[in-house]
């Protein structure tokens, strides 16, 4: 019984997923479903994109926390459009509160929406949203143990953060071991260390999402 | 539908925490259920905890993890007891699981069983294990905006363990805010600010947790 509602809940969920996923790539729109811990720094490193890249791309994000608005105020002061999700103590973002949200955004001339799901490593990566590219982000100060711990949110992801490396040298984080991880469940990963707080490792983020917005228009 | 089958879930975890309860206080063991992100520090706050109370308390670990046995390998290798639950992509832990693993625990003269929680600030919060006390841990590095974004696991605790207080130097972190956003949602919460890996605060926890097991005969 419990695994029949389950389906159903999944089925239900894939249907809007491929909606908005035909809808995303009809409009050129590029769309990253983040997914991580809380506190992992997923937001800041939004902040920071948001700055850098406001002369090259048009990009809105869409939050998702259990309560608040706090991270869409965040990401509104950096000038980008955002629209808040509450969950109201649900433990992951659906593909209809994506359709929904989407609905709110100014879509005209937008080259990327950024989804931050809630913070989690668990729930969120049962839930297709109709992304085409999925980021997960891990910061050192988690433990370098994560990947076999959680390895859902490796194995679906095409890109993997490693945040918080101005953090590494007070803690014992062995990057290099994170990184055999994580490619061990996933050999196409693509991996990028940052630090969001002092810039380090952002250019080539930004690049790679410079490049990977241009490449759907092909 | 969907609501009729979660009460169901729930009623029927009600049950065996309700039967856990009663098995720990008839054994005068104080059961405590750890709730926290990946990556707090619930493991290394458990190694010396471990550590430091081995002559005044026998305690056993009862580790909750999607995958991999690592920390109750880490917990055994102090000399505790501890079992492992590999819950296989489930986010929380439950009741029934508790039952099981606590049949596997040489229980004779025990004093504490510590239950370390899937790393999930959500989900754990809706199953009640049995515990006597419930503990959430928030590490510095995780923000200071977490209450508010996560409150039921900071309403439901008893104890909120505030780890890598080294770390705090490097971060922007406002402790007293923190402490401020928990006893508005939790005005009875006891707090502690921690390090466990440089041992800072941790004696007043020890000496909590001393005092906390020894009520529980009286």
């Amino acid at each position: 019984m419990k695994i029949k509602i389950e389906q159903k809940i999944l089925a239900k969920n894939e249907d809007y997923a491929l909606a908005n996923r035909k809808y995303f790539k009809r409009n050129n729109i590029f769309c990253i479903n983040m997914i991580s811990s809380p506190g992992s720094g997923k937001t800041t490193i939004l902040e920071q994109t948001a700055k850098a890249m406001k002369d090259k791309l048009n990009i809105a994000v869409i939050e998702g926390d259990l309560y608040t608005e706090f991270d869409a105020d965040r990401i509104r002061k950096t000038g980008l459009q955002a629209v808040q999700i509450e969950t109201k103590g649900a433990c992951h973002l659906t593909a209809e509160q994506i359709t929904k949200a989407v609905h709110k955004l100014d879509t005209a001339n937008l080259n990327v929406i950024v989804i931050e799901n809630v913070g989690n490593l668990v729930c969120p990566s049962d839930f297709d949203l109709g992304e085409l590219v999925r980021v997960v982000v891990l910061s050192t100060a988690e433990g370098d143990d994560k990947c076999a711990k959680y390895p859902k949110s490796f194995v679906q992801a095409d890109v993997m953060l490693i945040n918080k490396i101005d953090l590494a040298q007070h803690l014992d984080f062995n990057i290099a071991k994170v990184k055999r991880d994580a490619r061990k469940l996933n050999k196409d990963l693509k991996i990028f260390e940052i630090s969001a707080k002092t810039s380090y490792g952002m250019n080539k983020w930004f690049n790679w999402l410079t490049l990977a917005t241009k490449a759907l228009k092909h």
